[in-house]
């Protein structure tokens, strides 16, 4: 190819996750055969992403607001946090409904390895929160990785002043999963995290 | 979620093929969470893709310039053509590597239930290129398909007029195909189009 726009294109897109070059070069044929005004609305569109969205002052979550619409609710419980580590996390918990309470996105994990160090993830907003809001427990939703798991501790460690109860979301068996076909961290955090039944 | 910017460009980027709310949602997070200078990048770079590529005067392959640097190429032999749907399947060809002749793009497939008609794919311009570079061969690479082979036989009988030599590329197993996984379709055509063994 000696269409350098359209090599551009497809660089700038290959950097999207889960794109390669051929399905960049298919979404620029796509572009290319589709309406002018399709590209121009996607070129205003990204134009302005980072203009019109912005992080809520209070729990980092995405909105257009200056303060989240979770964080406006006046319904949602100010005494409950949720602490995730991205907002697509955050969007997951609110499909799966039943947490009533409010969000802190701390956008990363640690991994000092990668340079996000605990200088990166600061606590001092969600501590002022804690205070501020009379916040009783935090419930640490980070991943059930590596970097996951030592980020909870961190946060654990970190909000031990405050008095503030802090848990940490169950691991186990999947729903629907078969154990024979579970690994054997998650059975053995099963049985660890195992519950009597009534 | 109450962030319209965000909205926006999910239901934008999944008019692309192949990508759903999900993947849309995953590319808007992971543009919010890259560098402003990408997001700008990218807008710029789909702002000015309709302007500076267009379809090449010639042949309808897309280039930078008005004439696609196929056509520009003094190496490649002009009297022998190669009639594809779109720029992907000549850029299949090229990648091939064994075509050294030019290339015609219909940029469609007749498909009258979808509203091709023949007079969306005019030959016009193909009948007057083959008169004026005394064309001696069409090969039609038009897909194996239903409507690939319509619009094969429509260029054929829309060509009759100017004498020329219109042929159509060898159906068959594929190359490491396994006749036991060959459907009838292709294994009907295999034994149609065999050859000699000299």
């Amino acid at each position: 190819m000696n269409n350098s726009p359209i090599q551009r294109l497809v660089e700038l897109l290959s950097r999207l996750p889960g794109v390669g070059d051929r399905t960049a070069l298919r979404h620029v044929f796509s572009i290319l055969e589709d309406d002018p005004a399709y590209a121009a609305a996607l070129a205003v569109s990204l134009g302005e992403l980072h203009e019109k969205v912005r992080r809520c002052v209070r729990c980092g979550n995405y909105d257009a607001q200056d303060e989240c619409h979770i964080c406006r609710d006046p319904n949602r419980d100010a005494r409950l946090l949720c602490l995730v580590a991205r907002v697509p996390d955050l969007m997951a918990v609110e499909r799966a409904g039943s947490f009533r309470g409010r969000y802190h996105v701390v956008h990363g994990l640690l991994a000092p390895l990668e340079g996000m160090g605990p200088e990166k993830l600061p606590l001092a907003g969600l501590i002022q929160r804690i205070q501020e809001d009379a916040v009783q427990e935090v419930v640490v939703a980070t991943p059930l990785s590596v970097e996951g798991e030592a980020t909870a501790l961190y946060v654990a460690q970190g909000l031990r002043s405050t008095g503030v109860r802090v848990s940490r979301i169950a691991s186990g068996v999947p729903h629907g999963g078969e154990l024979e076909f579970t690994d054997q961290v998650t059975l053995g955090r099963a049985f660890e995290g195992r519950r009597a039944l009534e």
